[in-house]
């Protein structure tokens, strides 16, 4: 089966196409350089050109074209996946998603949207007509798409209260098109979902979905300073089980991380300062305000709105999740992270176990999540990498510990999910992608049903660096 | 102290003052008689005058001049309470509500309002306003007011989600009148809350309130029926943990309450049926129907606006919290109740413990609260009554077992609550209310500090039936 693109690339020539190299290189990475295990095994990586439908009739011409002549073609929406979902493997077409980007419909609590839109436009969307916005996002809120974070993604900032991705109830609807000879139109919902939700498009091509909504408030963003971890973390997860006060994120960054890494925050903070970040409803800030009185160790230094500070931090959420990573990143570029889960009810414990086993060559960035129904932490662990070696090795006393990691130096869904096939997922790929031409090398159930994952998986049919 | 009644209706004349014995006998009941306990000791009592402020210059005129004449007020709304929160001990000025029910701002995430304003005319106007609703009300929504259910509720639809009215977060500010020579308004946030809040008007006048809010859905009702218990109790529980789908309520109703006792929904079960009731939101439907799906053991028997019932059996949480007491009430007067806590995490455990001891005699009914970020459960069990001593041996049979229980066969806020003095509302009271005429014999620590709890309080101010 050898691609053939120039055939592809002629039959779709009437479309927006792009093979200008610039813009191929650029479109054909994603955040996959966090990984410094990723960064030397995909910097290579190249599609052979870009293709932007403007419509779905357009997804399927493109599909139905690239199927035609054994053309792989790997999607995209903003390209700010960590574990290089959107790397094109084995080069082909790169389905840039930027033109689909249409707010269908508003009701009240949900949204009917074209998977390119950006989160952000989703949200100025849903508050202008109704005051609504997105039950939970990313950080990289203001660049990721929608459809993006639904196939790539998990959760993120609005999971303290509503969970994650795939909880029942957070993803509404999905209409996604097949790569067949003659593709067809799907709608799932329910336990549908789950085939082609976070599967990094490697079983269908999502052209709309209908999400869920939560009102939009005008959220404080607040951080709270602590000398004594322990009391940081008491701190963090008291105020997530408070039901009556209303949060979007509580996030907690083990010191020296916000003196470190945090400039605008490190002038009102110390190398001792472990640092928690909130946004709160404004409703909910005379419930907080008593709250934190309560605990005398808790000092905010910052209220959005209302502080001294010289330069404007800005959103809070933007240091949080892998925002944190972000600007470790750029302060020190040996500095990776680990995606953890602390599960209820030994998370604080296992968080304690962890931190006095690895600290500071691992630092707690912990994230409160829900997960049927309770208060418990994902964390966003700050790593000093030296070997992958060690990595590996640090990652091995985690799951020792009894601490489920979500490996982000893995490309695979396995990989970086359970370790374990997807069996809704495999299955909707042998009917909807019969060829195995979506996101290659990204579902190792499909290449490989006899992985023992003992080492990375290298796939075998990874373009060559040149 | 002897109060000169006739000195106070003279000097409150000009106000809606109303003497009538009707009106006074009418308006001197709360719904005690739920209780056969309190029923035969507070039938006989009545007010002197009701008088019916409309402002909060009213309530301070009011005050000041029964202050004066030594006249005991006790206020009320529409008179629902369950605990005799409103019957007036000592005779005196009952002050009616009624006329101060203005809705006077909505905002995002909140209401500004009068006490006297009926729980769903709060509601109309939010939503009105702003697509907005309170996020907890008594099942007496239709009928009650704001304020009642603030000074003498804890909780109810809504809880589910929201927790209790004493959570932080779910009062925001009081404006409260005391009771002095020169009645002084006071503002209460935060910490102070809980001085007046649940207080039965024992310590002050509650002349505005500032709630929180959460979005008005058009919440979907569904009655879900099994032949398990046990089963119910854990579908019950599990659709309260998921963190996707929003729920409003969630009741349980052992068998055969349903057959029993909900006239309309009768005909669609058996004397077998365990009923859970149900509001969703309507973007949650998909996630609800594929959670219940996933579990045989239960059928959905009624969908609000797609069923072909003969009779609409009206709102679902019209079955839910004390009006599940009521319709069985109305079927059998020998059914009173007990309001008990099943908390986490043991809280299935024991509600099996004490229907396996006490079934059929007393019959579980559950609702889902939450506590702490935790689901669990409030019963407010049906009990067959025979004598108080056997009532008793129910409630001791409970605290054996490690159930708390809310006793509202007793009309005191110690009793009725956790049989500790509130020391914050003594202290208040003290100050507010210097010679406690507000709502009197209600306060235990008021009347009589070495109280023992040993049998019912017998408040000795009570006006003797005549």
């Amino acid at each position: 089966m050898t691609p053939n693109v120039a055939a592809a690339k002629a039959a779709l020539s009437h479309l927006e196409l792009d093979d200008n190299p610039v813009s191929i290189r650029a479109k054909s990475r994603d955040f996959f350089w966090y990984s410094p295990v990723l960064k030397p095994r995909m910097d290579h990586l190249l599609g052979d050109f870009v293709v932007a439908p403007r419509n779905e009739a357009e997804v399927i011409e493109v599909l139905k074209v690239c199927y035609a002549h054994d053309v792989p073609v790997t999607t995209r929406g903003a390209g700010t996946g960590n574990y290089g979902q959107a790397m094109p493997m084995a080069g082909g077409c790169i389905l840039h998603m930027k033109n689909m980007a249409a707010v269908k419909s508003v009701f009240p609590g949900r949204v009917i949207v074209e998977p390119g839109c950006l989160l952000k436009d989703v949200d100025a969307a849903c508050k202008a007509d109704s005051g609504q916005e997105l039950r939970m996002f990313s950080s990289t809120w203001a660049t990721a798409t929608i459809g993006g974070f639904v196939a790539g993604g998990s959760g993120g900032v609005g999971s303290c209260t509503w969970g994650s991705l795939r909880d029942l109830g957070n993803i509404i609807r999905l209409r996604v098109v097949t790569m067949e000879e003659e593709p067809r139109i799907l709608e799932f919902r329910g336990e549908e979902l789950a085939r082609v939700s976070h599967a990094y498009g490697t079983n269908g091509i999502i052209t709309e979905l209908e999400m869920p909504l939560a009102p939009a408030y005008d959220w404080v963003g607040l951080f709270v300073a602590f000398e004594d971890f322990d009391a940081a973390l008491g701190y963090t997860e008291d105020l997530a089980n408070q039901d009556g006060i209303l949060i979007k994120i509580a996030s907690l960054y083990e010191a020296p991380c916000a003196h470190s890494y945090f400039q605008r925050v490190a002038p009102y903070v110390t190398e001792k300062t472990h640092l928690v970040g909130i946004m709160v409803a404004p409703q909910s800030m005379d419930g907080f305000e008593t709250f934190t009185a309560r605990r005398p160790a808790a000092k905010v230094i910052y209220q959005s709105g209302a502080n001294d500070w010289a330069r404007d931090p800005g959103p809070v959420f933007e240091y949080g999740w892998n925002h944190t990573t972000l600007r470790a990143l750029k302060v020190d570029p040996s500095i990776t992270y680990l995606q953890v889960r602390y599960g209820y009810p030994t998370h604080a414990e296992k968080v304690r176990t962890m931190r006095e086993a690895l600290s500071p060559e691992v630092l707690q960035h912990l994230e409160v999540i829900r997960e049927n129904g309770k208060v418990m932490f994902a964390g966003l662990s700050l790593v000093k990498f030296t070997t992958e070696e060690r990595l590996d090795e640090i990652v091995r006393l985690h799951e020792e510990a009894g601490c489920m990691i979500f490996n982000p130096h893995r490309f695979t869904l396995e990989e970086g999910g359970r370790q374990t096939v997807d069996d809704r997922q495999l299955n909707f790929k042998r009917e909807a992608d019969p060829k195995g031409l979506l996101n290659p090398g990204k579902m190792i159930a499909w290449d490989d049903p006899n992985w023992g994952f003992e080492r990375i998986y290298s796939y075998p049919g990874m373009k060559a660096a040149e």
